[in-house]
């Protein structure tokens, strides 16, 4: 169920000529606020701006000669369809994207400039599962789940490998959960690359069912949507949840407000822009900074495509 | 006139033990869209979040102990208050701080945060120029000027020397230019650092008084301050004129919308936060790329102190 260091070690040697090595930020005033030793692992520089890069380029990579030839296609409105874009464009692989009708204009041009190619779908879940069913049966791509399928946890795992390497004594990784796909990798590199480093997560509580997940033993769902960090609407999976349920330690929630002062307090003191999703960790940190204080404490930022025209603040 | 490069030299191997060795970022897209292959040294990730920490540090530096014992007193309502209380700060010099009433608050408390001393004063130059005179007479406090002292021109420099350091065949340097202590000192750097390394600067036509400068031959004034790029809105000095007469290659004037374009790309291709000031050389390279087409152009980033309440998009 839990894959071996050796294939978690292959992803990674797999996966770094193909990736930015983002750099690690530090901040004096950030760790007096959270009397932790924070190191931001900087994935919003990564190409196409998020570690969703590196799941790609992973999946991709293990695809055979022919399946490379008939191409991939997957459904995301998000930056997923845009790292398959990417890294489809940089492996010459034809890239399918199933796009709801109701995506934002800007999502559609950045996948059109990265070269994917976009059908348009239903805006329901089903609407988009169907067109991507349709374009394997027409074409024989093959659909990479976004979050779910294996080798792209193991892709997505490298940031924290990456800062593990760089930073070998920190004691709590802590990243965001949507799909679980960032989660599960992050907590396979603590596992087999820190030294009795824990993997916490956070999640907002308008979609907390990683969170209810872990404490029912059982994938659950969310009812509704409503979060600002609109990377982590979605539930986990058959594959990323068995890891997170050996894994990690503890799902810290936190209120809309509290993703909204974490994101400008990180644009205003490491200077950087990052998305509301990727907030989520320094608010779990300063909503409960107990379980970080004193400790050395590495942070994934997942992202930096951010809609400058509609700030929540 | 020029400070000879044994003089540049000794500044920077002063000042790099106190300054952040800020990133140098590039952009595969900023690139294509320039033509230029552009370097962008980060001083919005430097100590309090600008360059401005550079020219402090160094005038500080060469003060002799009995001065340190006196202070140091400035008038500022911008970055250079704030270097000048943190630099203080970290080498135990009182630092008394002359703001205009008008200042807004959050300037006030990130000097007060810093440490600075803060006197208020009339809003305007006149008042508070003669309110620092009051402060030097009642404690012989030295007075630091934020662009025109020589000692703190030759700190700003250092950060174009380090620039040169990490990409010595760099065929152009851009900087803005406001009062001029960041634009003579990086055409020192580039003068006795680079091969064949020219310097341009970018400023707004709305506050083209350096252009004007440079054109007559003598320093001009600016009627008006009618920029968004507040650092920008000073003029050239006595100590700094003669060295961006000699060394300058061209000054490019740009239109408030085109900072406004500049800066909202750079956040959103570098996922980083600059200043409006701070966006006026890339401006300047848009306007007229012919000056940099296939050229190795580095870009002084000089700051990332923004009011995100209050932006222009």
């Amino acid at each position: 169920m839990i894959p071996l260091k050796k294939v978690v070690e292959e992803a990674y040697n797999r996966v770094l000529p193909h990736v930015h090595q983002t750099p690690v930020f530090t901040s004096r005033l950030l760790n007096e606020l959270t009397g932790a030793e924070l190191f931001f692992k900087c994935e919003n520089f990564q190409k196409m701006g998020a570690f969703k890069m590196r799941g790609a380029v992973n999946a991709l990579l293990q695809l055979s000669e022919e399946q490379k030839k008939r191409g991939v296609v997957t459904h995301s409105s998000g930056n997923f369809a845009q790292a398959v874009s990417l890294a489809s464009k940089n492996l010459n692989i034809p890239a399918y994207i199933v796009m709801p009708s109701n995506a934002p204009q800007v999502k559609k041009e950045a996948v059109a400039s990265y070269g994917g190619m976009i059908t348009q779908s239903l805006p329901t879940l089903e609407g988009r599962e169907r067109t991507a069913k349709e374009i394997q049966d027409k074409t024989g791509a093959t659909f990479l789940h976004p979050s779910n399928n294996m080798e792209v946890i193991l892709g997505q795992g490298t940031a924290a490998i990456e800062l593990l390497k760089q930073h070998p004594d920190l004691n709590v990784i802590v990243a965001p959960v949507g799909g679980g796909g960032l989660l599960a990798g992050t907590a396979l590199a603590a596992h087999y690359y820190g030294a009795n480093c824990k993997t916490f997560a956070g999640e907002p509580f308008a979609v907390d069912d990683a969170y209810r997940s872990l404490k029912s033993g059982r994938i659950e769902y969310n009812e509704t949507t409503k979060t600002l960090a609109d990377g982590l609407r979605t539930h986990l999976g058959d594959n990323n949840f068995p890891i997170i349920k050996a894994l990690v330690s503890e799902i810290i929630r936190v209120e809309e407000e509290e993703i909204i002062q974490a994101m400008r307090l990180q644009w205003e003191r490491l200077k950087i822009i990052i998305e509301a999703s990727c907030a989520v960790p320094l608010a779990a940190i300063l909503r409960e900074p107990k379980h970080f204080r004193n400790k050395k404490v590495g942070i994934i930022l997942s992202g930096g495509n951010v809609d400058l025209s509609n700030l929540p603040f």
